[in-house]
């Protein structure tokens, strides 16, 4: 059995798991409320955006504390470095999300998004969600080989924010500036959002390997 | 005089500083590129944001060299985590500033910025300015109360952002859609910058006080 020290740096990854469920959740639900313009889920978007914030607190809080306790070297030194980097690009997927929400609650009754831009839409929430996904896996299980593809997988997400880019800018766009000015904000959203997820990759392949991918 | 130690503390606090000084004139740069139309103003800014990020990663190279080598604690111990927290906020503050150049560079030989909108983004290019400088001097001097400040100072840009939206949405607007568009997202890239800076102040009265401000 192992002792309290590597039991406190096996609760520091499973509460960076436990983010990366809940910002899974939050992007999922956002995007929900953003295509179906539902009210309710938005607000359980947003108000629920401080358990994040909670969980990432834990994380700093701990993070302190075995530093303070213990003098960590070498690879339980950079757990503890890169766990604070992922909690900080977590903590932050959950305020996109929560953005997305708060677009969707703003345009209640309403709905942000035209249909021209609603599979891109859609087709971007389930991007930002595989690529969280993938990325708690990688944390849990420190597996170098795929924390590597989600630059590759990120790939799709730019190409989705370049047609959103085309669509609202194409001489056909009826709808006028204000929903561009929305769907401008909430792809840049989707795009940081994804772009946190690979951060949380590379952390992975740093701590493993201690070196970061080129 | 003072120990190694100390002065591997020190410099980390010298190399943040400068960190504020490019990632200001960074900004600075950027602005003029933008209201100016300057390309060679804009390239410089995209082509230096290296130096930015080069001197983060020697942040993070004495940061992980100091933990291994000494066993910091209470104050030193938040002197280097808070280091780690900046610095990634200041490189940040970087990637932002390149941006809003890149936008400039995209629009040129026009001007991306149409006259109405001009005032506004050259006085959230002065706020972004002032806050940096100030974040800057609150983390060479560690003085608390101009911290707490910038959360104040903060709301100008806050104030101007919204004016933006304003001016885009408002039934005059002749521009159409694309205009309407990069200046959504110079808007976003300022306000972003601000609050990053904000995010360094408070950093700066986590260090001193050893807890948050409200």
């Amino acid at each position: 059995m192992r002792d309290a020290y590597h039991e406190d740096l096996d609760s520091l990854t499973d509460k960076l798991v436990e983010m990366t469920r809940l910002v899974r959740s939050a992007i999922s639900r956002a995007t929900t409320a953003l295509l179906d313009a539902d009210l309710q889920l938005a607000e359980s978007v947003i108000s629920r955006d401080e358990e994040v914030n909670r969980l990432f607190s834990e994380i700093e809080a701990s993070i302190f504390d075995l530093m303070a306790r213990q003098q960590p070297v070498a690879v339980d030194l950079r757990m503890i470095i890169t766990s604070l980097r992922m909690g900080t690009d977590l903590e932050r997927m959950g305020d996109l999300a929560e953005h997305v929400a708060k677009i969707a609650r703003l345009r209640h009754p309403d709905s942000a998004i035209p249909p021209e831009v609603r599979s891109a839409i859609l087709e971007m929430g389930q991007i930002a969600e595989n690529l969280v996904t993938k990325a708690g896996s990688c944390v849990a299980t420190r597996d170098v080989d795929s924390a590597l593809e989600l630059e590759q997988d990120d790939d799709a997400m730019d190409r989705l924010h370049r047609k959103l880019f085309k669509t609202i800018l194409h001489k056909d766009w009826k709808y006028g500036v204000e929903p561009a000015i929305d769907i401008t904000l909430i792809g840049r959203y989707y795009e940081r959002y994804a772009d946190h997820a690979v951060r949380v990759a590379r952390d992975v392949v740093y701590l493993v390997t201690g070196s970061r991918p080129a």
